[in-house]
């Protein structure tokens, strides 16, 4: 038996669902609810609805908005010639904590997967060919993942930008920095000598 | 900069506040939530508003009960001649998964500790020598943490139960199970020779 009580032990399963919270850690935060002040217990029910009814996505690039345009779009420092293709929303954070990238996103929504039906058209790929075919667009990134299904959606999206007159490149595979080639798999270490530069 | 929305910045900054919980995860949980149903999401944030409202006290025992009487007070297979007293709610969660305790609990509900003004009046001391004077109680188990405070006050209360004619026990300490005397402090080591016993 537990001696949680019915509404502790509903948040606690629900906590256990999100991606790396474990059942001890699932636990701690729902105590760690009860022991709040309950104003601020609300502030965080309220921050939950508040992302389910307000956040939408940008009408241009398909990333997390609150509003039409989000805040990487309506930022007039960028730089409007190039764009980022990213499989999802958090993949543009990713990229923003870089610090290094300029330019502007196309969130696809998804990636190409034959394998789970997902074809194409069933992600934001016509609207990226509609930007791409922008004058003001010089250079196209295919930042999808390196994995089958990123590498089919980057392939697919190259082809059809074929007859555009836009420059196309891939993010660079190879060995991940801080790594060790002794511990790398095949696919990583044949990726960084086919990828190798010259110095 | 950050590319996140105000409301999406906001729902991982209260995350990020969970014990346990890092900016990453945070992150990762906030998005988890954009990525659900929005009935998941709701049912979170109304499980969150259901624990704030609904659950109280247990008017025995302290813990966290959402009716009168607590599961453990209620339960009538449980031995009523033993009270074991803990400092706060989850204290209660951590005995009951070791599945061994049958009696009964008394949450104090903190501590006592001069260095932040807390005495015995501010936590539920007077209420466990009330229970402690029934009949039926034979043994009160002090299963405060091994600690300046917790030692503090299983000795106020040991003191305390003085006059009253029922068995006082302190749960025991020593090396942790699985551990390693080359790694053990001081104080563990000396908590394990002096409490040892004869096999």
């Amino acid at each position: 038996m537990t001696a949680h009580t019915p509404g502790i032990e509903a948040l606690i399963d629900l906590f256990g669902r999100f991606p790396g919270i474990g059942a001890r850690t699932a636990e701690r935060m729902a105590y760690y609810v009860l022991k709040q002040e309950p104003a601020d217990a609300r502030a965080l029910s309220d921050a939950i609805n508040h992302v389910i009814t307000r956040i939408g996505h940008c009408t241009a690039c398909f990333n997390y908005s609150e509003v039409d345009l989000c805040g990487v779009c309506s930022d007039t420092r960028r730089d409007r010639s190039v764009l980022c293709v990213v499989e999802q929303e958090s993949d543009v954070i990713t990229i923003e904590k870089t610090g290094g990238y300029k330019g502007l996103y196309h969130v696809l929504l998804g990636r190409i997967s034959p394998m789970k039906g997902i074809g194409p058209e069933d992600i934001k790929i016509g609207e990226l060919m509609e930007r791409a075919k922008h004058e003001e667009v010089k250079e196209v990134i295919l930042a999808t993942n390196p994995t089958m299904e990123g590498d089919t959606t980057a392939n697919y999206i190259r082809e059809q930008l074929g007859p555009i007159d836009v420059k196309t490149t891939r993010i660079a595979r190879g060995l991940p920095a801080g790594s060790n080639l002794e511990y790398a798999s095949k696919a990583i270490v044949s990726d960084a000598m086919e990828g190798r530069r010259e110095l």
